[in-house]
């Protein structure tokens, strides 16, 4: 079993991470962002996104109906379609999902996200949530007929409503359920940096022991990435490699040792 | 088995229709349409429409990459999944597909639309085609296991290229793979209308042979979907229903027969 989450960004090459795809055999589920089409789209339409910073520290999108919208719009509709073409046309059989679909991930809405405004501390509650859940039954179906499921944002509340979550922790919840050998993370980097402005500055590899300390160091989305990465390294034997997305063999170069390899 | 054709128009009670179907009991396929949806998006992208009538008299969208791309926001996105969501709030287990995922709905992509054009008549090549071959396998495994597919455009060429199609003839095709004892089809019209400007005028039954007289004496959309009816009619036992998706009750409206009976 192999998990793949494809970052979000423009210069994401998706053709050669199809490609690739389809000269690995056996079992596969893809998670994929769209937050680059998402915010374009969003200043097309003059839809305002809103970053919060939570007291401790993390980042998110403020998630309201309308944002709901343009991500159905870029992750659900042109994102996710035109990576299930790009797929078909390099014979991997894709069926593109969001957790809203078959209830494939049920989440749990936020309580709230504590965030400090002109130095006052608030609760702000949006359309957002934790994954908790995965539907493994259509998972299995389609797994088990060769299928690759494609999945994206939203998922699905206890009541039903379509919330935003991070894809991270969709793919963490995903490899808790099927125990997958290989997580990769394709990014628009060659890896983890130690320096985030030198691209030459790639780590090798991050032991399971050293995640909460570079956790604590990083910053912006990297930090709520780590998070993530620590707590799928932590509930079993997976191995996690960030790599290159960008690259011409994206997937490829994961297997020829390229990247950072977690675990 | 039950097949249900939801037209794209803003009037439709997608909730109703959403709570009516969750008491009928038995497989479901739901085809959906987005028109209203993708004019409005387009219009706020600035993106153009341009519609295209044939020398026979049928008009249908041109379509560029640039349009294929505003309906895979449309309909794939925004509209197909805020579908799945009221369905999944009414108990009714849907997943959202397009004719791309685990290539659904494979089609032929058209050779080119004749046109009259300042007099004279040209061959105009889009991305759009006809559906011809479904993936009863995919089908079969959702419907088997209680899942509700909602399918929409676009579909798969035969170059695997994401192509236009109308909603109407991959309701025909699936009625001819499934054969579903009825097709319901929800417009916002109380049915087929002798006038067209007088809602009153709701025909209550159109006999089989009387199909090929009421698409020739049909324009616009409404004769493409006769042609698409006559099709579907002629090829089984199935019965079409054309009723009002804008009532409170618009499935159990046609259970209580409302609308027009066509066979």
């Amino acid at each position: 079993m192999l998990v793949v989450k494809i970052g979000g960004g423009d210069s994401i090459n998706l053709d050669g991470i199809a490609r690739d795809l389809s000269t690995v055999e056996g079992p596969k589920v893809i998670v994929h962002g769209a937050n680059a089409l998402r915010d374009r789209l969003a200043r097309r339409l003059g839809v305002e996104k809103r970053i919060l910073t939570s007291v401790s520290g993390y980042t998110s999108v403020y998630s309201d109906a309308e944002l709901i919208d343009v991500m159905l719009l870029a992750y659900a509709g042109l994102g996710n379609k035109r990576i299930v073409e790009s797929f078909q046309a390099h014979g991997v059989n894709a069926v593109g999902l969001t957790g809203l679909d078959g209830a494939l991930v049920r989440g749990m809405r936020n309580k709230g996200i504590r965030v400090r405004e002109n130095g006052k501390t608030r609760i702000m509650r949006d359309l957002s949530g934790k994954p908790v859940a995965v539907n493994r039954k259509l998972l299995g179906l389609l797994l088990d007929n060769d299928f690759v499921p494609v999945v994206t944002v939203p998922i699905i509340d206890e009541r039903n409503v379509a919330i935003n979550s991070e894809n991270d922790d969709i793919v963490a919840l995903l490899s808790a359920a099927l125990a997958p050998k290989l997580v990769v993370q394709l990014i628009e980097a060659p890896g983890f940096l130690e320096d985030e402005n030198d691209p030459s500055s790639v780590v090798a590899h991050i032991p399971r022991e050293d995640l909460a300390r570079r956790e604590r160091e990083a910053t912006g989305r990297m930090k709520r990435k780590l998070l993530a990465i620590r707590r799928l390294v932590a509930s079993g034997s997976t191995r996690v490699v960030i790599a290159d997305g960008r690259s011409e063999h994206p997937v490829a170069d994961v297997m020829a040792g390229k990247g950072t390899v977690i675990g």
